[in-house]
């Protein structure tokens, strides 16, 4: 492929295009283009989008980027870039090329946060805070808060609301802007919202989530022990989150595992298969269970085969009812509605509730057998009363399994898909079989 | 039950620690509370604590304070209320109430714009946006804008962004409230940020949630036909999208429908139980077909029992398989990534994708049978052969079922659970006997 030449009026044609162009839009511009086409779009970009597309890219867009820059532009970009996006862009990069970065092209009077930003674990509060607003004692006079707030070089939307706290620097609450400028009395206080609910640098990405969520909160206050401002989290990032723990629950539970970084249709059908095969083959293998049931009850099989006609109807129900109680309970448990204390009352509960259903499913399936099959009276019963059976343990097992996993620390969404399916499955089966040889007398 | 009987001093200590609490822990708190003990707190809450609390209330204890206030509170109420608040709160009363509440509580000058509001459909943009904003012209001198802003009676938090507009009031973009009291010269334009996505009152919600997510906006503007604000969504609650489409999406693939309002500990068994039936008697009725084929290859399986063993195994990885592949097209069609013009490309990626998997799966598969199980290898390879065929169907049908869904209008995650399940187990066992009466000769 030949390289286009711009005239140089396309160029400036170009440079006012790109530079009314969103960030967003930009770097999905990008990531179609040759590095080539990409080197000559950078060049025409002022510094301030330059850098808020550069933090939308891809890791390898993102080098990529890196290696067409001049060394003066590199140092520009650095500077631009806030804290976090600095932090995720480094936490990407190959360990020299951090050094490298963090040496040649970052002021050194950023290097302390960065580095300490750097240290917070991946998916914690302190991997995606800002660390940019402003702070003030509740007892400083408003004309004072006010100058600050005319005087700070922060971006506008980190100026939403100030900080407020006590003596101690201990985080108490916040003003809006718009109060602080509409106060008619020298006095913080009453213009004050409290705040009640903080987070930890080292708490989990997703107590952000619930706690803006919960509360509608536009910002969430990061402190540290002590209870000093550390840090905040937009909530414009709490979305963000909420949708990543929702792919994330969506892959869990359907076993897909390490799933690509790229969209879709970019990824190759190779890396999707490896993604989705591991948990197929787990089920494959636990199936084993399964299929060695009904090996051992062949005899009974072949002595009426009419029984193997209700084994998918029976497993299929069995699978659906527990996952019903399992994704009940997960987002139960996101939300704080229930937690490990709860364990009982969650067993009676769906053990309640799994009766009510499997009566209603064994009768509608008696029905279905009398009317539309031709088979003895006894097998009817022996398949609807094990289909009621197979629904209230499925229930309780859907319901107490994202407990017994939060109680061991594992994501209940990981637990809800394939242990629950072969627990099912093999219940059912035992239940089937068993009931059917003292019903039948097989 | 004897109503407790509270001391002056009682009474005291208690206004002074409810109207400390937030209105969402106190909205909790009045959800376990006696209509006796709630009817004391009320008394106590001043009057915009009393109204953000109520906002945050479950319908019946709207309706339940409602019925405690006296016609002065209630109009301190209704008048307390936003728009959007208001609006949500009508929604919910009995026709005759509403009708009581607009001409006797709410002021004449609102009453407009709460028709209006409580005219557009649920779940609609236009009945979650706040209506409260400031907008000026981009000619305006900044002084007055500043000045507007100052003698707004608006909450702070509805004035973190000002609108602008062009000369014949269609939206071109917002100041920050720190940009507009920073500015150096009498000019709005450098200031601006421009919007360059809108939403329609009109849209479904999740529209409002996709652009928040998208472009971390903070307010999403809502615009008229003519490109006119008419109100801003804040993404406070577009993050609530985010999580009712999540409870929504999941709720649909394990057909949970209808389910109860209230928490899953609060809400009645029988009512759970309720939400979760229709959907398992749907499958069990669709399994008729799966039993039908069965019973249609019952001497087959009298003179080959040990098949029957692997009808489990066989139903599931379709199943799971097909559900990965439907989960992953979901949420790339929420994303945006994909859209009903990929169709094809979904087909053959998935296609390729269920060709890796499959065969790995029935290698796998054909390995465990040889060491395992005692069956004759033409058995094996019957299973292993319907394995890799069942998976690349599988894949196909998860893939372009949402789409078609889409097409048709229909929610992809209803179509997503019971009707891939039946299309996949009927295809699964009709290829395994077909096969089997091909390879075993039966």
């Amino acid at each position: 492929m030949v390289n286009r030449i711009y005239s140089s009026q396309e160029l400036k044609d170009l440079q006012q295009h790109l530079n009314k162009m969103n960030p967003v839009d930009l770097a999905e511009h990008f990531s179609n283009l040759t590095p080539y086409e990409v080197a000559i779009r950078i060049k025409l970009l002022n510094k301030d989008l330059l850098a808020d597309t550069f933090a939308e890219l891809t890791k390898d867009k993102k080098l990529e980027i890196i290696q067409i820059l001049s060394q003066d532009r590199i140092q520009e970009l650095m500077q631009e870039l806030d804290e976090d996006e600095l932090v995720d862009t480094l936490q990407e990069m190959p360990a020299n090329m951090v050094k490298q970065i963090m040496t040649r092209y970052i002021d050194e009077d950023r290097r302390p946060i960065i580095n300490q930003l750097l240290g917070y674990p991946e998916d914690s509060v302190g991997s995606i805070m800002s660390v940019r607003f402003i702070s003030c004692k509740m007892n400083d006079p408003i004309d004072e808060v006010k100058q600050a707030v005319l005087n700070s070089d922060l971006d506008a939307d980190k100026l939403e609301q100030i900080w407020v706290t006590d003596p101690y620097l201990k985080l108490i609450g916040f003003v809006f802007l718009a109060d602080l400028f509409r106060a008619k009395e020298d006095n913080l206080m009453p213009l004050m919202q409290s705040v009640n609910r903080t987070v930890s640098a080292h708490d989990d990405q997703e107590v952000v989530a619930k706690l803006a969520l919960r509360y509608d909160l536009s910002q969430v206050p990061v402190v540290d022990r002590e209870n000093r401002l550390i840090g905040t989290v937009p909530v414009e990032w709490a979305i963000d989150v909420v949708r990543e723990e929702y792919d994330e629950d969506l892959s869990n539970i359907h076993g897909i595992t390490d799933e690509p970084d790229e969209g879709y249709l970019e990824s190759s059908n190779f890396a999707i298969a490896k993604s989705r095969t591991t948990w197929l083959v787990i089920c494959l293998v636990t199936a084993t269970i399964t299929g060695f049931i009904i090996h051992r009850y062949e005899s009974m099989l072949a002595g009426s085969v009419a029984l193997a006609a209700y084994i998918p109807m029976l497993m299929d129900s069995g699978g659906n009812a527990g996952s019903q109680a399992s994704t009940t309970v997960i987002r139960s448990l996101f939300t704080g509605d229930i937690t490990l204390s709860n364990f009982f009352q969650v067993m009676f509960k769906e053990m309640s509730i799994g009766i009510y259903v499997g009566v209603i499913l064994a009768v509608v399936n008696f029905l279905r057998i009398l009317i539309m099959d031709n088979v003895p009276i006894s097998i009817n019963l022996t398949v609807s009363f094990t289909l009621i059976i197979t629904v209230i343990i499925s229930k309780i097992m859907g319901g107490i399994l994202p407990l017994i996993a939060e109680k061991l620390k594992i994501d209940p969404t990981v637990m809800a898909g394939p242990i629950i399916t072969t627990i099912v499955d093999t219940v059912s089966l035992l239940i089937y079989f068993e009931v059917a040889s003292l019903m039948l007398g097989l």
